[in-house]
């Protein structure tokens, strides 16, 4: 058993707010994250893939494959994006990192599980000091 | 002489956008960075100051001063804000890393005017990959 | 289930040295850690919290909450201080980073246990080079 | 149970090429990789033992030990090296990141495996954006 | 005046030999880079352009147009590539980091001469421990 | 003209304190850098030579004699020491970052001198986020 992961950064705005609360209860729970406006970050994303390397070619899966699922599942939607305006269900969901870690997840798996490596685990890191990690259940 | 320099980092969110243009030209000008909607970059400053060792302290000058300045005048008003509804003059002027640099060159150096250590030059990390400098002239 | 870290920064002194042990012996053990007066490092230490984000914030734990608890539980006390003189067991305790994570895990486990965010891990790096983890049992 | 991390860089060149497959294929399954005359990367190595602190020592083994085995197993042989042409089995075996670390796996278990920290995991950085992890099973 | 700064990165391979020395005094010269297989390197290269903010886009220079000449005249020439075989004058010029430094330069500075950035520095790493600085002159 | 830099670490304790000053003064002046029982870090020295490469070597300076120049005089002496306790003039002069800076400059320029890498800069990082610079004027 193997992993390889392969590392993107997508630069995007968010607020963090949850329009079941009011404004107090929001900058309660969110404090600065709570502005209307938005803010941004450049967050990093980290793949994992499980799989055994092919006999013949030595690899798990062919990065070049990863690269583009990468490209287009992820950065190209969500890349100098408002995720609560322009990337749904941050419209209805509040996209927290952990929001944002379940739905990077809903968006790859299925896209990898034709593959000889099955997504085994994301970390998406919000800033230096703070990431969150997802496998999934 | 010597320098020494102190990093601080802020998320905040922009748009690249001139109103005196029309949508085809600030696309092409600015590319995705355009997105009315905003997008966002943890923003890394590093902040040098030039000066003489204090014979006594051994000390160009007071860390915690300097500490104190960047978290009120760059920090505080910057943090977690969206540059162009919340930022002046960036509701007027096209927050470009560039015309952030400039920005922030302007409210620093009459802070340090006064203190042993002139500003002597401000660097701003848009990404990991791209960054502006700027000594003030 | 998923996991959030953050990371935090501390600056110590340590000096490894069993005084079980003769000079000789921890010269032998430690090299040149076990220096009496002591060397220092940077302290990088990272804290992996478990839960489930709940459904109304998206979030599994406060994270000014948990900003707060490693201030206070450890920045606070071993920032900028001699490990063996000032921050107790490690009057008695040979201050290894094995050590280390040890008194760290003891002293954050219970402030967590009340939380939605149960301790999972702490990784602990004593350089760029060298990390010890640990998950409390 | 704690885990130990010790990093180390070696510098190597490598043509990742099947004998078995001809150029096409080759070049379809490695793309850039499969240039005969190969190409370089600092790779980054990060292994990981698993042990129980010693209770006089306070440690989970001898890291002067450590450093000592991975410098004679791992950075001698292959610092400066063209993998395939001067590290065997990569005269035979492709080293795609996935089989230089099964080879790292091979040498190193038997060399940890009369001390008191065991082999737990590798990690290999073959850019800052790529990795795999192994742990020999 | 103010510098704006991109970063890229390319693998390559490269042998430290003059043909001009012998075996003996090649080896007493470079050390293990005199390696005739080759050994490799993530080169990272950061190019630094000096100008001033257009008064209309508020930037020195379009950064699509940076990026497509540093792509187009490094990246895809150099990246995967052994630059001693491929990549001239490295066939008949050493390729030290000074003398990349120095043929990197002599590529790019036409390329930005009819642009509002003229080339002011590049800093080229061969591994995060060593890298060289060159302004051309 | 051209620059090469080469990085070296050390970890070592210091107190920032002027026996010339009473407690509360220097309490004033270093805050917490102020214990007498010293605290650590882990020093990153980047020391910056000037130069032509050499016609024939297409190398500056040979760089395992700056290596050697850097470990014997500086890392040797500085690494797992307490500076005021350990390393002169640290015993009289308060070891801040700029003060440790000059006494680098003044330990390595003359052995530089007779070398074909004139001493140019030197970059003391006390944390990530902190370093001085020094040019020896």
């Amino acid at each position: 058993m193997m992993l390889i992961t392969r590392k993107v950064e997508f630069s995007a705005s968010h607020t963090c707010w949850n329009p079941a609360l009011d404004r107090a209860a929001n900058e309660a729970v969110y404090g600065a994250e709570a502005n209307p406006n938005g803010h941004g970050h450049n967050y990093r994303l980290e793949v994992t893939l499980q799989g055994e390397p092919d006999p013949v070619t030595g690899m798990i899966i062919d990065l070049k494959q990863v690269k583009q699922v990468l490209e287009e599942a992820i950065v190209q939607p969500m890349d100098h994006r408002h995720l609560n305006h322009e990337v749904p269900p941050f419209d209805k969901v509040v996209p927290t990192a952990e929001n944002l870690a379940v739905e990077i997840w809903r968006r790859l798996e299925p896209l990898f599980e034709a593959t000889q490596g099955r997504l085994k685990l994301i970390r998406l890191y919000e800033t230096d000091d703070l990431y969150v990690e997802y496998e999934g259940r």
